[in-house]
């Protein structure tokens, strides 16, 4: 079920065989780097999310660069990670079925293992399935910091669960997960600031009440790429997940790059490029790239180079451009196309295919695409 | 990067490792069987699209009951469903590629193979691959009947490239691809009956022309689930694309089951299996199938049994259901979930796990899963 490759090494990209998962390798690479820099600058740690490049060797260059692991959000991503090398993984999730526990405690026997908790009989049982095997797991509770997904809604029962953490024989309590989804794509800066500022309201009570409980929480672990330059400015966070800074989306774009005071200053490196296969009618061409290519849950994609045309991601396989009387574009033409949301559109492909120059330089694999249990 | 199975055959469904794709086998069959049963009392043939499914085999069992092949979007697809076994495939869209254009030439050496075009100098380069290997490709014109995705725009333009692909030496016209995209998913049966009819208006100037021409049009073909109660009273189409059927969705489910008159009685036979990962919040629970597992593009799935709740596809890997004040729903409890889209949703995953009555009865893969190219 593996899918063939699109391009081999060397080629032109003109060769690429399309809809392909292309990367930019030198925008990724100035990506990583300048990325690096504003971590090295702060006092934060990057632990970068590899749910959005779901693959160990994007992990391994930015822990090269100075990041401390990998943030993942499923335990078969996490088994993925560090089969393909990476020695430290902190699942920002919850897991409660045994048989997914048993695995967490499996991995943890090869590698430093992080997992998120928000209830007392999954760490519980986390803590059984990890004695079984003798391995220790680092669990951090998750705190509800406004996102309304997973996550204590109180210090309290922060405090009883990171109680119970340090009462279990196999698990260290690592301190808090206080991410905030929705505000990562907010569009303006005022809305980004008034949420970190409220998520960072939140995780001083929760502190305050671990410390009145005796208890000393070391990491506090959240953020993203749309929140980042807030985040990096607040000392309730002392780790910061940021994964979609390396590709860059549609998405993220609009809210950034527009932005003097907090933009980031990450380029577009991922690319899906797609060949028009119909110009039979006067008013628009059809790509190769749909649905099935390109995520729509972030609304419609943009054409590089062509930001002005309409790119409706309506059907399966088809992708319709919508032309302006002075727009031209042939049959066979290839078109390189911004997703509007670099992470569900990764797992669409089995291959990444990194570009550099106008040759493909290296096809490596989507290693933990479909990587859902 | 295949991913691990879900579960293994005799396994009770508890048992199943989530998220999961998972058929209802017997509520699967019963829609092949419906299927056969309608097709048989009318003057079509069937050949259902199997870029809703990617697998050969549920191809095999629909010609099994009749079916006379499949269609599907992409080479790749075709490529797999002729290994699979499938010996009548047509490509229902526009191939431009000539390295592609190559691979239609070599499976067509295997099987028949049928592929549309739109585009004189791409029907040229068509026969040109084929001429290369000598195999012989059956070419139908496709024409856009109202869709405005692929497909000439007038009569003359569809003569034309019947007289090209007539006088080709290594393609045989076939006839007419008069596919209604948009059609299939619109919500009342008077606009879907109204795009039918004036489809079908267009199909009839477009072989009048092709008579007048002298060339004769062997088989029109089209339609899909939304119109077929509409399509099958059309003698325009002699042949039928449905897919969805054997499987459905929400999207189709809202559209065909409140209706009398048109409804099909297909049933609802795929399902997400999804567990609770969070109870943490007090009026909402947080499963493991986000927008990575359900897709997202035609709106928000619905739970089996639980219809009147909401269940948000906002995050990757999250899903959040609202509860109202009487409804509980416990940790580690499994959901089943009925996707907005069952091909896009198909796509996700690298298995299916077939069930009956409590037991997993098979388990097979996805095998088109990700074939874009």
């Amino acid at each position: 079920m593996v899918q063939r490759r699109p391009a081999e090494v060397g080629m032109s990209i003109d060769q690429i065989d399309t809809p392909a998962l292309v990367i930019d390798l030198n925008a990724y690479e100035r990506n990583l780097d300048k990325m690096a820099k504003l971590i090295k600058k702060s006092d934060k740690r990057l632990r970068p999310h590899a749910k959005m490049h779901k693959s160990p060797q994007v992990t391994l260059e930015q822990m090269k660069r100075g990041a401390v692991g990998a943030c993942c959000q499923k335990v078969s991503e996490a088994e993925i990670l560090v089969e393909g090398g990476v020695a430290d993984v902190l699942i920002t999730n919850e897991i409660v079925t045994p048989s997914k526990l048993k695995r967490v405690a499996e991995i943890a026997k090869q590698a430093t293992i992080g997992i998120c908790v928000d209830d007392a009989s999954a760490t519980i049982e986390l803590n059984k399935q990890c004695a079984m095997l003798d391995a220790t797991v680092t669990a951090l509770v998750e705190i509800d910091v406004g996102g309304r997904r997973c996550g204590v809604t109180t210090p309290d029962a922060a405090v009883e669960l990171a109680k119970i953490i340090e009462n279990a024989s196999h698990l260290n309590f690592g301190g808090l997960q206080a991410y905030h989804g929705s505000a990562q794509h907010m569009r303006t800066p005022a809305e980004r600031s008034d949420v970190v500022e409220n998520a960072a309201k939140i995780v001083r009570g929760t502190v305050s009440a671990l410390k009145a409980a005796g208890i000393t929480c070391d990491i506090v672990t959240g953020g993203g790429t749309g929140t980042l330059m807030h985040d990096i400015n607040h000392n309730e966070w002392n780790e910061l997940q940021c994964g979609s800074y390396a590709f860059m989306d549609a998405d993220y774009g609009k809210n950034l790059f527009a932005d003097t005071e907090y933009g980031t200053g990450f380029e577009h490196s991922l690319f899906i490029y797609s060949v028009v296969m119909s110009v039979a009618s006067p008013d628009s061409v059809v790509t190769d790239a749909g649905l099935k290519a390109i995520a729509s849950d972030s609304g419609n994609p943009i054409i590089d180079g062509r930001e002005h045309l309409t790119y409706n991601l309506s059907s399966d396989e088809h992708g319709v451009v919508l032309l302006g009387e002075d727009d031209k574009i042939g049959l066979g033409e290839c078109l390189h196309i911004i997703p509007g949301h670099c992470d569900p559109t990764v797992n669409l492909y089995d291959w990444f295919v990194g570009v550099r120059e106008g040759k493909v330089e290296k096809v490596w694999p989507v290693a933990a695409r479909g990587a859902l249990s």
